[in-house]
């Protein structure tokens, strides 16, 4: 008696989900098995939108930010100030910083941050880039945004020392508690930064 | 100051992505962010995937399985025990029994089970194709492997009714305490059914 299993085809569409992030095996089959057994599932666009996507979207070589065939978005806005350049670590970093409508500068998007267990060096983040757009401006004034953690502050430190010798101004967000946030939810290195941070 | 946002490509990706079983806006998201971002993302081949599985793979009309240009794997097989139907719900269900390797006859997907509260009525189920099947045979044994849940059982009341006119046996799945599982961790229900199943 043979070995029954689901056709090829499904075992190849699960094969490719479960590379997806955040994804596993199980998952994998149950979409897979949805697509082809569901009345609502529909393959054909999500086929589309995958290759369109990968084929229109790129990243900004100025800002890191990604871009389709209209440009960037950022880079091209008016009205932003040529005096300030925001560092975060990844594309998506700069919509929540967007939509809180504060700040009104350029961004610059590092593609990750240092971190010397994975092998991410200086040469794989998009630090050269920055210092050559800040050398181009006129003194202007450098926020690093970027993750409160043990990487984001090695980061954070080594560009603040490379932008030493460029004229220009470096500052940090701020850390502390959290906007509605208690004191009895906010962990003890939080509460030591928004301490240190009094003013 | 424009607002910013993804390109429109990354906007469609992420809502053709919340629309798959289990993810939500935000896996939705990361996926479609990650499908432009990451190095090791290669979302042609899934595009790929999805259309050729989309295309091929369809039900046995026989039984329900998925078959793709090859054919039924279940029904073409050779060396099962034609007077055996097992009665399942869900085509996947079939891998499970098949991997235990103690069932060797035919099988019959429903696509469901009755639930009159979800619009799904006997027309929805292949009841009518599974007891033209019976009727074909020779007094066949129909086993009906049904969830044990009161939809399950309505529905294997429904069939078992259906089919005592038509010179076959019908028996269930037993139901009782799961292999390795202690009295400890198993509900009232299934205690029940365990003691009135008793041999």
């Amino acid at each position: 008696m043979a070995k029954i299993d689901f056709p090829e085809a499904i075992k190849e569409l699960h094969n490719e989900l479960k590379k997806l992030p955040g994804i596993g095996p199980r998952s994998a089959e149950r979409i897979a098995v949805w697509m082809i057994q569901s009345k609502k599932a529909n393959p054909l666009p999500l086929a589309e939108t995958l290759k369109s996507a990968s084929a229109e979207v790129s990243l900004c070589s100025e800002c890191g930010f990604f871009i389709d065939t209209k440009g960037c978005a950022v880079c091209n806005s008016i009205g932003r100030d040529e005096g300030l350049i925001c560092v975060v670590e990844q594309p998506t970093d700069i919509l929540p910083l967007e939509r809180s409508g504060v700040f009104s500068g350029y961004y610059h998007c590092l593609g990750g941050k240092l971190a010397p267990l994975d092998n991410v060096t200086p040469d794989d983040l998009r630090i050269s880039q920055l210092i050559e757009r800040v050398k181009k401006r006129n003194s202007p004034e450098v926020v690093l945004a970027l993750t409160a953690d043990v990487e984001g502050e090695a980061t954070a430190n080594y560009i603040a020392q490379l932008l030493e010798s460029c004229n220009c101004s470096v500052t940090r967000v701020a850390q502390g508690i959290p906007a509605g946030g208690g004191l009895e939810n906010v962990d003890d290195l939080t509460i030591m930064r928004a301490l240190q941070g009094r003013r």
